[in-house]
């Protein structure tokens, strides 16, 4: 089984250093959140996390949830862990107080939700998706509907999904086959089938509440007439019990690569009563509020077994003796592989990419709670605006990364990293399904060039740029060489925005084919950013944990060093074009 | 099921238009090996390959060899296969005819080597490692070995194993502790553990030739103490019949995230009877004449499981309909997603890396023949100088490369991709021991950065770019462009090994912090080389075969603007040093 150690003090750094965030701070409601009390939160977290969850990963691969008659039974173990997970009140951490949360923003449930993939991606997933049917549930709901499913939700007794992926249509949600048919009382029955649904089917909860796209069927064909309709497994009587199982039944289980503990489910619905949420024929909308949240949730992902799959790295580096290094500190026989250049190299590629990714992830953290909870409409809107730039970059970056940083996490364990005694190969299996699920990666960079750069009101990208360029005129000398780095980069990325913004108006191929390496190239300039912030924190603190920071500082270099000049080849490679690509005839 | 077409095209066109080298020609033995008997060959193997060998490969991965009472039993189906594959020779295909072998050069059995890998890995390790034994025994066995072992293995009723790998010692085999005391007669009794044993026991032969590391009790310590002994698992008697069963047996099978179906033992040896092989304490040299050759065969692996994966997404790309097309031909609904400029873009980064190592195969191969069997010593030692500078190269760069492949099209077939059902997720795990095996792709970096660039006669690495400079002194106007882009990179790599070499002398850790890095310049201008040369075959012959040629101009031209110029990034990164990398306190 992997060691794992919350990162407990980076999390609070972050949030006692580098939260005072002008427009954060205005939110109201989390004035009341101090630093003992994160801190209180994140031990438990990270108590949880490391004594119940860990030691779910590993039996959960080996034994699988079982179809038997109809029922969905979860693996050994889990059962029992989703018990005391409930009643430690965790689904209810980032949740709504009037339904019964803890009301927490997101700067603090984001580490939360690192920690979770970190101990077990599988297990995670059976609250997740509950989290994100709320948010949507809680946006676009009625009263009568948020008061009689939302607590039981965020209590954790039932759990919700998001219903969208049908055999034909992934991406393409334009092509979706469901329908829904108007009942007398304004109910619907919904049918048709839906594919690779995310704990579709389990036996952790009483109930489960489908978030179903469906065409009504009086509405127009094409993304237009798409509705958002809730559907539970079991109807919800007017007290509030359980009544009669609904039309919803579990067609298979999908036997995958990864996360094999996580029930992915095929659904068969078959004239199940559904009820509309938010406007007719506005379905995508709503969902997207869902998956919106739910993107970033899958990028912390990515974050979180990168976190895991460094520590087991360095710990099996201090102990794993081959070969001299090159300063041969032994006299006889070998050094620990953390001698050799090549490893340390690799270690810290690793964790300069995951404490980037962290700060950066914390900025969105803030920057998401401003647009869900400031007063000043325009702030929100900016807000929004940055997190919806954001979203793709953070979704499929360090989903990406992930896949790098378990990879070279294998290759640091040799042979024993792909054997299943360590469990290293699962850290990498497991985290292989981040850059496919809520949209591939290639989706996400489309939808980050096509629709997240410029909107009809505002120039983002624009925006983003400056602020950058705002926060990194830093006086402080010995952050000067990193600023100069990471205003070259910034040169290109700014050059590679006005290439695309053209390519997107007259030349849209060009666009499509460049836009992974747009993303990539917006995403390494955005954690270059989040390390200036570090550093600059790093350096007015340094005398009070001379350690910690000098670690932090050192990490900064690796990434300025040898991580960000990545960006330039994207940049170079793009700009070539895509006439040769179109022209290609695949025989 | 995977499908699986064996590009039978591409490789006669390698052999029928880059064969022409003036020092493979003067090789004898190769004379009669013609384009028409290649041809027959190749279409024969792409029909074992593709009827016999493909469907083993989901089969195997569901149910991996088991360990009963002491028998490991194979997969379901493998012997029968194994059985037919024997019964028709494709052992022996390379083999000496003095031994019962086809002798075909590598030229050609470097294409079936590649056939069986995009078919079924695990099945092809089994017979890969008898293969690998044979050639050690070849070279260093004496005639008495050789006469009692050779046939039945050139046969394929006896096969072969490496036993390198102890569980304190993988890379370091200066560390091993397997003992071999010597008796009266002159024969050793092996003592000791050996892991990771690929088909290190199984059911498909009568008898296993273990070829094993051990240290002879009045040995010194480290690398110059270790020899090499042929184990067989029954003893062989005089007469060649099977005698009894020799002091080796099977701890236990590895369970895998990948090449399940292969069997990868821990072997016992306990006083099993054993036969020195080449002189006493020089093992590893011996062990390093298969190790070479395996290395090879380990990077053609990745070439054929990208084949594969390439095939596979070509094929679900041209049938599955997501989204419209910038420039949208459907009507209504989607188009087909090679439509997307993105999906055309990974199609082609692919395709274009697949022919470019394919190529560069081909040319070492020759390179493999003329160092072997050429009649000047000079130049069959400047041709293995030149195998062995670019066998670490092969062997991590289309490994390392294959993985980036298989993950592309993972990310093409979306959900399907992470599920079992298309076979395209087990491509992903069964090349991910590729940049493991036969030494990690760091050691390869290490080991070409320390070892292959100069020697103590010749600077290897200053004949090589002689070698380019010369080839790509081509007149052809329309090659031109792309020269010069060949001309840039490897101007990079010129100056990076300029670098390099200074390193190596007085910062040994600067050089190791790069050598991944320099490996993989040094791969991207050796395919840039090839692709060359490819386009110079084209060219000339462009009028017979217009389609065929143009498909290779474009693909050159994909290589040459996307891919090369990762070079650039590598070079500039890795010569930061490693003074920042060495200092990091790893707390």
């Amino acid at each position: 089984m992997p060691i794992y150690n919350a990162p407990v003090e980076d999390m609070m750094f972050l949030f006692n250093k580098l939260r005072n965030n002008k427009k954060y701070n205005e939110i109201e409601k989390y004035k009341e959140v101090n630093s003992d009390l994160v801190k209180d939160i994140l031990e438990e977290a990270a108590k949880i996390s490391q004594n119940l969850i860990l030691p779910l990963a590993k039996s959960g691969d080996e034994n699988p949830p079982k179809l038997e008659n109809g029922i969905v039974r979860t693996s050994p173990g889990y059962k029992e862990a989703y018990e005391k997970f409930i009643e430690d009140g965790w689904i209810s951490l980032s949740c709504d107080p009037k339904y019964g949360g803890q009301g927490m923003p997101k700067t603090v449930s984001a580490f939360f939700d690192e920690m979770l993939s970190s101990a077990c991606l599988s297990f995670k997933l059976y609250s997740e998706l509950t989290i994100g049917a709320y948010n949507c549930i809680l946006k676009h709901g009625s009263d009568e509907i948020k008061n009689k499913y939302l607590p039981k939700m965020v209590e954790g007794k039932w759990s919700g999904t998001m219903c969208l992926t049908e055999p034909v249509c992934g991406t393409d949600l334009g092509l979706l086959k469901s329908k829904a048919e108007e009942q007398s009382d304004g109910t619907y029955k919904i049918s048709g089938q839906k594919i690779f649904i995310t704990s579709g089917d389990h036996d952790l909860t009483e109930n489960i509440i489908h978030l179903v796209l469906a065409r009504a069927t009086d509405s127009p064909k094409g993304t237009k007439g798409i509705s958002l309709f809730l559907v539970p497994k079991f109807i919800v009587k007017e007290d509030g019990n359980l009544g009669t199982r609904n039309g919803v039944s579990t067609g298979s289980i999908e036997e995958k690569m990864g996360i094999k503990a996580s029930a992915t489910c095929v659904l068969n619905f078959d004239e199940a009563a559904g009820y509309m949420i938010g406007p007719k024929n506005k379905g995508l909308n709503s969902m997207f509020t869902m998956m919106n949240l739910e993107r970033i949730v899958v990028g912390i992902q990515g974050l979180g077994i990168s976190e895991i799959a460094y520590q087991n790295s360095l710990s099996y580096a201090k102990e794993r003796k081959q070969g001299k290094a090159n300063n041969a500190k032994s006299e006889n026989g070998a050094d620990n592989i953390i001698e050799h250049a090549d490893i340390r190299r690799s270690l810290l590629n690793m964790k300069s990419i995951i404490e980037g990714e962290r700060a950066l992830c914390f900025w969105l953290s803030q920057q998401t709670e401003v647009s869900l909870n400031h007063s000043d409409e325009k702030v929100k809107q900016e807000a929004s605006d940055f997190v919806s730039l954001l979203t793709p970059v953070v979704k499929s970056m360090f989903t990406d990364l992930g896949m790098e940083i378990t990879s070279e996490a294998m290759q640091i364990h040799g042979g024993y990293g792909f054997t299943k005694d360590l469990g290293i190969e699962q850290l990498y299996r497991d985290n292989r399904i981040t850059p496919i699920y809520e949209g591939t990666n290639s989706v996400q960079a489309a939808d980050l060039v096509f629709r997240k750069l410029v909107t009809k009101n505002d120039d983002i990208i624009d925006k983003y740029l400056n602020l950058i360029k705002e926060e990194i005129n830093i006086s402080e000398d010995k952050i000067q060489p990193h600023i100069k780095q990471l205003n070259y980069y910034l040169d290109i990325l700014t050059k590679f925005t006005t290439w695309i913004k053209e390519k997107i108006k007259d030349s849209k191929d060009d666009a499509s084919a460049a836009c992974n390496d747009y993303l990539k190239v917006l995403g390494l300039v955005a954690t270059g950013h989040a390390w200036i912030k570090v550093l600059e924190a790093s350096f007015k603190d340094y005398d009070n944990n001379k350690d910690f920071y000098e670690d932090k500082i050192q990490t900064a270099n690796f990434y300025f060093n040898r991580v960000l000049p990545r960006a330039e080849n994207h940049f170079k490679t793009a700009i070539t074009g895509s006439k040769y690509i179109m022209d290609f005839k695949f025989n």
